[in-house]
């Protein structure tokens, strides 16, 4: 269908067309591209031949360093954005296939591309919005009987996060070092991280901006849902477990998070639509949504230690496990008032399976340290270990074709020597 | 001491010279200015005076939309600034005094400037750090025995907060709407807040930034405090306890956090130094600093009621009260590896003094509702009432002079309705 060769496992066809932020050896300054197979379609370079009826005079968003401008035209804009890339990338269309000169300029390999985070993002909120991972933690935390707090069935918790360590797929993240307090009946120490971990999440990046003091009807969620990506939630449970009351996690959590280079659209993934999770209670009206707004999306996480030659697969999850749709965690941001930006992040939390191989942290696969997680070869793990290489990989599968979101990687490194530090 | 006249009363001599962000009606365009008496020096206009031998490289600083890029330069920067700015201002310099055309250029009276958020904020934090709004807060909820977390002594709690609705003072803050359950034998309902309340906050900005995994060291964390200003972190109790377990306050904040306009440098703050609050027990290493980092500032609160000609003073407080020091916070908050930006904002907390005239919420102040604030005249409240006006002040008394915060006001607009959003 294009007139780039794409094979049949990429997870970058013309059905997908992701949007990235990305720089070369011979051209460091960050600009937007789609991926096509295993190249990049530079916008910086074609921009000119968006020439709809919108972006004809708004072609100045593909120049930029980053999406945030496209975000924040809106739905109407990004069909037509999307449009006019299907057509240039068409195998039928001679615009882009016969101009060799402009082929040239206009087309980067992948593996010669150094991504980066694909929207400045000005504010990061995390939900935690997979009931089988938040009656998980409850279950190990309180019990069977109060595994979910009372407020949960009835909003979709969330949390802000930490923005400014928002990094990109390849980041190395150091073990952290800080405040825990392994046994209660001494005072805290000053430590590194004995209980590092990963969270399998998925994040959706916002479109146009709202005014400070209006909500978002449920009904109009969806005008400000750009599209989305993977996301890593490194997580120091040890850390956690002694800052977090009562306000919340901080420190455990604000030390790097992860996401996949390719902001695969909304539009892309409207094939892939399943049935919402049912729930119950049913929602207060602001929530209540009849659409389906859930997504049937493969995820896997590997994770390779320094002693070991190839991965190996930790975890087969899948999207529609969600409990609260993207719609739902939008509104309820939005509805005492707070105003959204383009770019703005918002995590799923994570998405964990019914079944413990579809866990989505060490936390949950180890039990809480009960049980091993065997990653074959008599090599095993309850967390993780510095040198050890987690990688989250996920898609939809179409017919004879794959929609893919690419890879979210990152290799844990020793902790950072504190001596200074700790005086 | 400046050739610009100074009352004995104002906030602004030449002892504080604090920096802001404003435009005028005949230039709309965001500019840096420092406030003097009722005056404001347009550093857009004076930049190039700036010849010192850092920053007559860097005078583009004074040419931008906000303080990020000065705040980046670090301290011998801003030093360099407040003796140029003095040298300036000075009523034995002509360089300024005596330029009748650069002066007209120069000056704008602040009652003519429309005042804009000083930097862009990329990431806000707040802590909990007054020991006397922890221990009421926590008396209120859990009773005396178990007022403060375990954690509270050895840390300073914090979590993350929204930087999108951090608005200048003047502006006004709708009423919120969200999930309640007042009564929990039912379920949830959605509702106009019922028990809506300000927060008396300083806060201060960060200064140049930090890599990802590094931490500062607390002999260094000065290098990285810019100066602060007062701030109300507006707050809807009923939604907030309904929401808040298990990751802390979400919705019940991010309405809406209005902070003052001049950001007081941390140099003109020196002379008001005081001991810092006794820390039982020693804090460990990484946050234990010998020298004094806590500061006599003078706050007060007032409302004023639509039915009121006059605001009340409801509460007269002290920074001095702080339980940790900023220098703590910001150290805290990079010890596990979070990077700072230029113009990131950490808010102290609610700040309550130990006397019940100094609590620094209507929460504390009718005690859960339980008692009624007096505010004359036979009018009172427990909580805030739609077109109340709060507005903190705050100041440094010098022996002669003053080194003030100005003012930091809002107005509780009634809710928007929602007939739209409850469907």
């Amino acid at each position: 269908m294009s007139f780039i060769h794409v094979s049949p496992e990429s997870h970058f066809p013309i059905q997908n067309l992701p949007y990235g932020v990305f720089s070369t050896g011979d051209n460091d300054q960050p600009r937007i591209g789609v991926a096509i197979g295993d190249q990049i379609l530079d916008l910086s370079v074609v921009g000119h031949l968006f020439d709809g009826p919108i972006l004809k005079k708004k072609q100045n968003v593909f120049k930029k360093k980053s999406l945030n401008k496209f975000m924040g035209l809106g739905r109407e804009a990004w069909k037509e954005a999307r449009n006019t890339l299907k057509f240039l990338l068409s195998s039928d269309q001679p615009v882009l296939r016969d101009d060799a000169s402009l082929r040239t300029k206009a087309f980067v390999p992948q593996d010669q591309a150094q991504m980066h985070v694909p929207a400045k993002i000005g504010d990061y909120t995390d939900f935690y919005s997979s009931k089988n991972h938040a009656y998980n933690v409850g279950v190990m935390f309180r019990g069977p009987d109060n595994a979910l707090m009372p407020n949960w069935t009835h909003l979709p918790v969330g949390y802000h996060g930490r923005s400014s360590s928002v990094v990109i797929s390849g980041t190395p993240i150091h073990r952290p070092s800080g405040q825990i307090r392994p046994d209660e009946s001494q005072p805290p120490i000053f430590s590194t991280c004995k209980l590092f971990d990963f969270e399998l999440e998925m994040a959706f990046f916002t479109g146009p901006a709202t005014n400070l003091g209006e909500a978002v009807p449920i009904d109009k969620a969806q005008d400000h849902i750009f599209g989305a990506v993977m996301m890593n939630d490194w997580s120091a449970r040890d850390i956690q477990k002694w800052e977090y009351v009562p306000l919340g996690p901080f420190l455990s959590k604000n030390l790097g998070t992860s996401i996949s280079p390719w902001v695969v659209t909304m539009d892309a993934l409207q094939p892939f639509l399943v049935d919402n999770t049912e729930q119950d209670p049913e929602p207060l009206p602001y929530l209540n949504h009849k659409d389906n707004f859930n997504f049937d999306i493969d995820l896997e996480v590997t994770l390779k230690g320094d002693e070991m030659s190839t991965p190996a697969v930790i975890s087969k999850s899948n999207f529609k496990y969600m409990y609260w749709t993207m719609k739902q965690q939008l509104t309820h941001h939005t509805v005492t008032g707070c105003n959204l930006n383009p770019g703005d992040l918002m995590g799923s939390g994570t998405i964990s399976g019914p079944t413990p191989d579809s866990y989505g942290s060490m936390l949950e696969l180890c039990w809480k340290g009960t049980k091993l997680v065997d990653l074959g070869n008599g090599i095993t793990r309850r967390f993780l270990q510095d040198g050890d290489e987690v990688t989250f990989t996920g898609h939809c599968q179409g017919e004879g074709y794959k929609i893919g979101f690419g890879t979210c990687t990152g290799k844990v490194l020793p902790a950072i020597p504190t001596e200074q530090i700790k005086k």
